[in-house]
């Protein structure tokens, strides 16, 4: 097993209605940053709530996204070491290159 | 008072500490889309936790994106047409229009 | 006439088929920018037909979104001390910003 | 060779000072779609000569950002499917995906 196997996620098929499971290898690291998040939006309700200035809300907004992109791109390159490297180990490299750039293009927009 | 006065968000100079502030004028709509927000953010750290798919977590995170992005230009908006609007009728067009500009930059990166 | 008459572009309407049309004060320097926009364009065709490395194409074509996004918010900020800070001006305020935030929305996504 | 090889560009490695090049699958509408756009940035140099109307100008700037992303996200995945694919293969994914990733920020801001 190559280093990336290691740190990369494990994709492995459980019977799971939904089909596909993949566990992040740095995955309290990832839940911890999206808790902070939630912590951040609850405080964006609470400035609209206490009539703060509205680019000072924006800013905090602006704040999030960046935050929340970060999630993303770390996730994205988990699933590109993992679920799609070992597809392409395995012949089905295509599909899930495919999958992987639906993705990018949604996350881009 | 025209209509955008009424509509547009009332920027009143209050002893704050942090200086301005604005009353939305659609307060409760904002902090409800925003307490949803922080609802998918939450659900986003449970399928982290529960090793579901980096694809579904993905599709879920670009959905909040643009939950975000709809809550900040609604707020850039009733912004422009309250304090940018208020500004440049007291003569202050171009201090306003550079900080909606800054924010506009901000959001786009 | 204030200092933002000066240096915003002077909406004025000439009897064009499209309606209107506006001066930039600073013209000269789009255009310029413009042209070497043109000429990167020119530059990655190349790069293509040469057969260079994708990541280096892909790199270049970042550095040419990221300069076209200058124009764009110099254009926004113009059209935002010009036309639209002359529409409030004349009580006609709620049209030009949300014929503004619809240009915004654009470039954001 | 799988259909992927085939469609996939061909990275070769040729005795060029700057190491690495591709060959593009698609190269001649990759490139038609190039001088499209420059034929579009022309335009838009133009409409600002003419003094046209900014938010004429900024509609069409949005157009050529989005035929500009459309071109990147093409060689996006011929990367994917060509280098990144290849590099994997032979055992160097992880530097070819960081690599990937890179670009996929940088096309992101």
């Amino acid at each position: 097993m190559t280093s990336s196997d290691l740190q990369a996620p494990h994709c492995h098929d459980v019977p799971e209605a939904d089909g596909k499971s993949a566990v992040q290898p740095d995955k309290k690291r990832l839940v911890s940053r999206l808790n902070r998040i939630e912590g951040q939006v609850r405080g964006i309700a609470r400035m609209v709530d206490e009539d703060r200035y509205c680019v000072d809300i924006l800013t905090q907004l602006g704040a999030i996204r960046a935050a929340l992109d970060g999630v993303a791109m770390q996730l994205l390159e988990n699933h590109a070491n993992g679920c799609v490297a070992k597809a392409i180990g395995a012949g089905k490299g295509e599909d899930a290159i495919a999958e992987l750039m639906d993705v990018v293009r949604k996350l881009k927009s």
